[in-house]
């Protein structure tokens, strides 16, 4: 059940019987010669609906611009200040708070948003802790490519070149939603995928394609099936 | 040809054809018993894929939470505060302007949004103003609601009916698009749709069922058709 | 009845008859080659006199900063930017509010202003709204330029030379109080009124001596006599 | 010469001779049952008049509200939170720099307003010092009401009787230039003048009629004649 | 050698051989009932003396008030909100890279710092890639209670009975430099570690005498001394 | 009784006999040749420490770094901007006050603060005085080096060598509880100590080795411990 293809009656029922709300949440950012710019939003975005044909499920709009800015060195990239996306997820959250929503699951795409939403917890929590006043709130951020299962097929069918930036996961994922995602381009060899993440034109130098490590060509719309699965049921878990 | 489904290198080499794109941006509030809850945003994604078939244009991603303080008394309903959103709107920007972006075209959805990203805009221009040096920037808020075609067309398939919120033209425009959206309510009749837009409250004691002297039901895939194809021309139109 | 010229007892028995007040608010910025830099302040200020003459009102503190960011490449303009006249119109509105005030009926004399202060009174809306209670509060915008009376008579004396900045109405309103601020200067011809407004240097580039589209020297003291009468006639409608 | 009252090209002219702008600054709050609600910002207002008399110098806006959170307990004051006047400050100083003024000149009538003023000013410096670069600004906080002569005139005056709010002294000053700012009532013993100063409840039950020590109705025309001529030439003295 | 302790000059000598400063960044906040609520500032500034004893290093002024919203409902707790944690951190980096510092290591005692931090290093970064310039800075993050050689250390210690909060790994450190922070208290057996961080007072129903299912009581100045030696060597690593 | 060394059971016993705390805050920045970047954070340190032993208090954590802009251009220095600095004291202000504190006595060492941390105190009250409720605190402010026992002693002991900034009497405070910190280095002669504060670079202009007209090379250890005891009688008057 999609918030934005739901009427506010609709809404009003489903909050008799649920509390729940999932909230996708990722980032329009390079993702390599080969990766779609919008892997980040449409990953969880895909594993939600999946979520949703197994339980019933309100899933809102996905938050489609996250925390990039060591991606902005490369065209198309976009990126809200950690600053700004913190004051989104506050305003989001207290919007769904004040319907009755109690668990709000923020089913992330993007290793880069993490700190920044965990950061925006924080921030909202903090308003019932100065005040020495319950939230009765349960924030959780759930990030697909973390979960065990993922984790574990994503070892089996790809090993050391899942890497962790424009992976064959991710890219796979995309695959098995939008066909017209498919690019064939020579990759060149990939430089060490450890190092720090710090501004743009460092990363960029660091990994002139935009890959970290990862082997992208990899990809397959057989193996996002398999891993969707995988990611669905990873989400469900956490979900609780 | 959509930001989302595209990658950084394509980005590169549009960048070398144009400097232009189209950003839609929407709302996540109520619209009636029948209208969907993402109906501000569906519309100018709707219109902007419109677009895109009939020039080369960039499409970025939905931002798809808009300023909807005055609907949070029905359930579903996300708003960000406007100081929110003129920061989103200025970081969205500036990531753009960054890659060489010149006209930035922000196609929008939703009345409640129109003075915030007006003073977003400004916003941004001031940083320039106030260093008395060039930004080279142009950008557009285009409300596809609001041109010539689209007013002459409402006006002839709905008259007076049409109202000011959950109209039945955007109803339309989002059944053009989503079959599954469509309602089948008894809609009580309407008290008058004037009057001043204050908090949410107060809103929603004005407008119990949230339209705003609109006959929702008067939508239909059909018009929707129409009013898309009206509304691609006003929008290409203030595209230049 | 003037705020800054009253004492407090005198306020707390005025609120006991009324719950409103008017609030002036302008900008400082250059009106072309022969209109004041105050002009869009004093417009208000002259307009609100005039409404407390015929009616028991109360007149608060003119704010004469305002948004002006597209004026900062002539000398003498100055500005707020939009996040700051957003802070300063809700700590106004919070401050009245806090006394028992119930409609705060801001004066405008600035096109520049609408937006943000739009925008300022939906981010005070919005406290009550994410909080869902009422605000109780009726905030108006009124602009003085733009009323029923003004723009007939408009048309009537000038016609199309009244452009849209610097224009010989808003000239003739100031010298019909401020006798001295009359100026005899060889005014060029003006370029196209219309364009977007933009950046500083991009508005001076578009019209090179400040004024949009306007015959400022048809300005006079007769003319802003008549004007003033048909402002106040408007803004007491406005008021209700 | 009023900022006000100048046009564009007459303050261009007024850059080549000077490059200094006196820029009154004051607040809107209760001055005790006789005071003027407007005091704070009439004062420097008048003594700025009376500057400009005496030499050529250009006189900005009035900022009429200032930080006056502990008078808010009292109907008709206004008040900016501190962090709001700091943006105020700090965007009137940018919009003045930008046109080539190197001294800012702001002369204030209320003691609330000092500490916020001389935060905003490192604000503001804090941009160039963070950056290392020169700002090349001389900003200056001048308080009428501590300057060495008015100091002195009122002690002559007035003595123990001038407390430190609603003082005879601030209010002759504004008699001296608004006769119809003549009240006669009763008042009252004071209570106390010292004492801290705290929150706008707290402040009202240490001063109930608002006069923090002062025997008001001391004030008249002509010691409001002589503090301002006093006040003037402390000022100029100041201005260097 | 610590900034503290330093003139200006010797800090300028210090540039010319290294480029790299220590910032030891804690929390004040209850570690259970025999924790000092300092525990986690001090033991970053006991490792950074450590540090400091083995390397010519300088060491920069303890950050002790960290992020501690959920430590709220207990006595003596002090917190930031995250918002302004980050802006204390990117105020504290911009100061430091503006002398010439290119490596800035936040030695961190706090697990609920780590999001926020890791958000300003963001916030700072985004400066440069927004304006798509290089930073030039190496910014680090180590949280002493994370490294290898004190994980193994604390495993062999205390094994389950490390816990997460109020540790004896945490509290045996504190012992070693502190005598006076010994406390015999008798303790309740702990409710399970685990669970999620929300707001202050469910933190405190889940976890009411404060404790994280630690047995902080297992503490000792001996286990002190060697988690001290391997928290320097693991900070030391880290370093590079 | 430091908070830092302290357990939350005690501070829970310790509100129980006493609603007051004692926040040291200083600064971080240059002091001269020979004066210790620390001597502005130190200096309450001590002198809090010396409050401790006569009366029972509980002495907060330092905040040691404050709002120093115009050193920044000394190697060493760190500042916070005065907007953040007024989160900073606003937050800790909050945290403590929901413990049920009610007298937050911030003992200052560094002159630069003031203007800030007044504004931050108004800052945090104006969120009741806006709410028109009470805060029911106390926030003191007290320079330790403004008291009346240190100034007579500090003139007895210097006279007019004690200058602004670096003086012999911080200095020796200094030396009084840190043996190293004494420096031996040859000063030049100062220029004179007035002057305006502006920027940093402007700062450095004026008074090139970072002293204000100070012989800094007159403190000593026994100068220290007599300022100590000074400033200890005035800040325990000060609490009251």
């Amino acid at each position: 059940m999609k918030l934005q293809l739901s009427t506010w009656p609709e809404i009003e029922s489903y909050l008799e019987r649920s509390r729940c709300i999932v909230v996708p949440i990722g980032s329009t950012e390079q993702h390599g010669p080969t990766g779609m710019i919008g892997t980040d939003a449409l990953c969880p975005e895909i594993v939600a609906d999946g979520m949703a044909e197994q339980r019933e499920l309100l899933i809102g709009p996905t938050l489609s611009v996250g925390m990039a800015q060591h991606h902005l060195a490369f065209p198309g990239s976009i990126s809200l200040r950690p600053s700004t996306l913190i004051r989104v997820v506050v305003d989001v959250v207290e919007s769904l708070a004040g319907h009755g929503f109690e668990q709000i699951f923020f089913l992330n795409g993007h290793g880069g948003n993490i700190a920044t939403v965990q950061a925006a917890f924080a921030e909202f929590w903090a308003r019932s802790s100065f005040a020495r006043r319950d939230s009765g709130l349960n924030l959780q951020l759930h990030n697909w490519f973390q979960g065990r299962r993922v984790g574990r097929l994503s070892r089996e069918l790809f090993g050391d070149d899942e890497g962790s930036h424009a992976t064959p996961s991710e890219i796979s994922l995309v695959l098995s939603a939008y066909a017209e995602a498919a690019r064939t381009v020579a990759l060149q060899p990939e430089r060490p995928p450890s190092g720090p993440i710090r501004d743009a034109r460092d990363f960029r130098r660091r990994h002139p394609d935009g890959r970290m490590g990862a082997r992208s060509e990899l990809a397959s719309v057989e193996h996002g099936r398999r891993i969707c699965e995988a990611a669905v049921a990873d989400a469900l878990d956490a979900l609780g």
